[in-house]
C-alpha cells in the first residue's frame, strides 16, 4: 500500500517529484535549431518540450503508453440522473473486453495498451444525499487500484472513466471543493432531459447540505462525495507523479477526479495535460478552473478516455516532429531575418 | 487539359458534382446504432458521415491519402514582406524531399503519401504591386498542375503550399475579394516585425488601386494578384472535385487559394473541411466568411499542409469508430432511456 491514510496522500501533495529542468531546457534548444520559423509549430512545440520535462531526456518517446480507464457504480444512479440504467456500466466493460467500444478503436490506432478496470462494480457507493459514498478504507483501496495500474516504465498515460451515475458524482466534487453556482456543473451526462438536469442539481444540492461539515477537507469530500473509479484516477495521478510519466486527462468526470489533489497543491496538475474539452458543459469551467487549455475540442462527450486518447495522436505528431526534422544546418536552409 | 480557358471554369463551378446522400443517410443511421450515446462522439460522427458521402460508402476507407504540398515564388517577396530570402523556397522543397521537414514526418505518421510539386521556382510571379502576377496563360497552367497532381483513386486529399512571401499573396486574394480593412488580412507570416507588417499592408493597398479594373472577376484576380502554388491548391481542389474526393485544408494561403472559387459558387467547400485554424491572425476571419469550422486549434503557423496533416489523424480516429466499434445489439449494451 502507497497510502495507508488520508494523511500519506497530504503528505506526498507536500512535496511533489518534478520534471527535469535541463531536459526541458535541451528540448527547447533544440526546437529552435529545426526547419520551421521559430514557434512556428505552435503547441506541438510546447508539447514535446513538456513530454521532455516529464520523462527527463531531450528527445521523448512514445514507445509506451497506456490507456487505463476506470469504472464504477454509484448509488445516486437510482436517483434517475442518468439516461441509462446502472447495468449498462458492465455491460459496456464486457464491451470493452470485447473490443467494441470507442476506446478500443482509439487506443489501437494510437498504438496504446488498453487497461480497463472494473472496481467493484456489485458493490454501487452509498447514496450521497443520505450517507457517506465511501467510507476512508473503501476510498484508499480505490486509491490504491488505481495507483497499481499504472506501469512504473510507461513513458505517457492517458486516464479515463466508465460509470452511470457518474457525471452526477463528478459535478458533486466540483460543486463541493470549487462552489458557485450548482447548475454551472450539471450537464446532460449521457443525455438525460431537463427534468433529468433538474434531479442531478437537487441532488447535489441535498447532499451539499446533508455533508456541510466535511466540506473543507478536499480528501473527505472525495471520499465522501465521490466515486470509486474517481478515487481509482487520483491513485493513478499519484503513481504517475510519482514515476514522472505525463499524463493526459479525458472528459469532466476524468478531471473532476483530481480537484480533490488540485485543493492540496495546484502543482499537481504540472505533469497533466487535457487531451480535450468535452461537450459535458461543466467542463470547460473546470478546466478554467484549473489552468488547463484543452488539446482539442471535438464536442466529444462520451468518457472512457476517448477525447485523452485521440488527443495521443497529437502528442505523436509532436514527437515525431521533434525527433525526425532536419535543423537547418544538416537541411543547408537559410534561417530568419531575425 | 481540363480547363482551357477562365469559362471552363466557371462552367465546372456552376454545376458542381455532389456528394452521395444515400452514403450520407446510411453513415448516420450506423453511427446511432454503435454503442455510445447518441453524438457522444461530437465531431468524430460528423466527419465519419461526410467522409461516406463524399467516398459513397457507408463506411469510408483511408487507405489512400495524399498530401500534396505545391511550392512557388513570388515578385512580391523583393517588398521585404518575409522574415526569410527567396531562396528558402528552393531549400526547403529540397529539404521535403530529404525528408526532414514537419511535413514529413505528420505525413508518414499519418499514413499518407506526401506529394511535393515545385512550380516554376526560378520564374517567380511578377510583382503585382506594378504587373499582373501572372497571364491568364500562366494560371490555368498552375491550376492544371494542382488538378493533375490529384490521384483520382485516393480516399482523402490534403492541401498545403511552400512560397516565401505568399501569406501576402494569400492576404491580396482576401482584400480584393473579401474586402474589409486590409490589416484584417495582414499577419506576421514567417515572423516579420511591425515594419515588414506595414510593408505587406501597403503592398496590397498598392496593388488594390493599380487593379481596381478586375476587381470583381474572381479568377483574374487569382491569376493577377495570386500565386502559382495558390492557383494549383485552386485547381487540385476542383481535381477533388470532380472525383468525389474529401479534402483537408491547411493554413491561411491553402484556405485564401480557394477563395477565387467560393465567390462562383460557395457550395465549392462542401467537399472540404479545414484541418486547422493557423495562429497567422487572417486565417480565423477567413473561416469565418467562408463559414469552415477549423478541426484543430493549435496554434500552428507553419504551412506546408502542417495542420491538415495532423487532423488526417483525427479522421483516422472517426473512420476506426465508426467502422470498428460494436452495435448495441453485438454486444449485449441497454439503450439509453429516449
Amino acid at each position: 500500500m502507497q497510502f495507508d491514510s488520508l494523511d500519506d496522500i497530504r503528505a506526498f501533495c507536500r512535496d511533489l517529484p518534478d520534471g527535469d529542468a535541463r531536459a526541458a531546457d535541451a528540448a527547447t534548444l533544440r526546437q529552435q535549431t529545426l526547419t520551421k520559423p521559430p514557434g512556428s509549430l505552435g503547441r506541438l512545440e510546447h508539447l514535446a518540450i513538456w513530454l521532455a520535462r516529464w520523462q527527463r531526456r531531450e528527445i521523448p518517446k512514445l514507445e509506451r503508453v497506456t490507456v487505463a480507464v476506470f469504472a464504477g457504480n454509484h448509488g445516486i444512479a437510482a436517483r434517475g440522473v442518468s439516461a441509462y440504467p446502472q447495468a449498462v456500466t458492465a455491460q459496456m466493460v464486457a464491451n470493452f473486453a470485447g473490443g467494441g467500444a470507442a476506446i478500443n478503436q482509439i487506443a489501437a490506432l494510437a498504438g496504446a495498451d488498453l487497461v480497463v478496470v472494473p472496481i467493484e462494480l456489485d458493490r454501487p457507493t452509498r447514496d450521497f444525499t443520505i450517507a457517506d459514498a465511501m467510507d476512508v478504507d473503501e476510498f484508499l483501496q480505490a486509491v490504491e487500484t488505481g495507483y497499481r495500474t499504472v506501469p512504473p516504465q510507461c513513458d505517457l498515460l492517458a486516464v479515463g472513466e466508465m460509470g452511470i451515475g457518474n457525471t452526477t458524482t463528478a459535478a458533486m466534487l466540483c460543486a463541493a471543493l470549487l462552489g458557485g453556482d450548482t447548475r454551472r456543473w450539471v450537464g446532460r451526462g449521457t443525455g438525460v432531459d431537463d427534468a433529468g438536469l433538474a434531479r442531478k442539481a437537487a441532488t447535489i444540492e441535498a447532499a451539499l447540505g446533508h455533508h456541510r461539515g466535511i466540506l473543507g477537507d478536499p480528501l473527505k469530500v472525495a471520499a465522501t462525495l465521490g466515486g470509486r473509479e474517481l478515487a481509482a484516477i487520483a491513485g493513478a495521478i499519484l503513481a504517475a507523479r510519482r514515476h514522472r510519466i505525463p499524463v493526459l486527462l479525458d472528459g469532466f468526470v476524468a478531471t473532476a477526479a483530481i480537484v480533490p489533489l488540485t485543493r492540496l497543491d495546484a502543482g499537481i496538475t504540472d505533469h497533466c495535460r487535457a487531451g480535450h474539452v468535452s461537450a459535458e458543459s461543466g467542463h470547460r469551467a473546470l478546466l478554467g478552473e484549473l489552468g488547463l487549455e484543452p488539446l482539442l475540442d471535438l464536442e466529444m462527450r462520451l468518457g472512457e478516455a476517448s477525447g485523452a486518447g485521440v488527443a495521443i495522436l497529437l502528442l505523436r505528431a509532436a514527437v515525431a516532429c521533434h525527433a525526425g526534422m532536419a535543423t537547418f544546418a544538416e537541411a543547408g536552409v537559410s534561417g530568419g531575418d531575425k
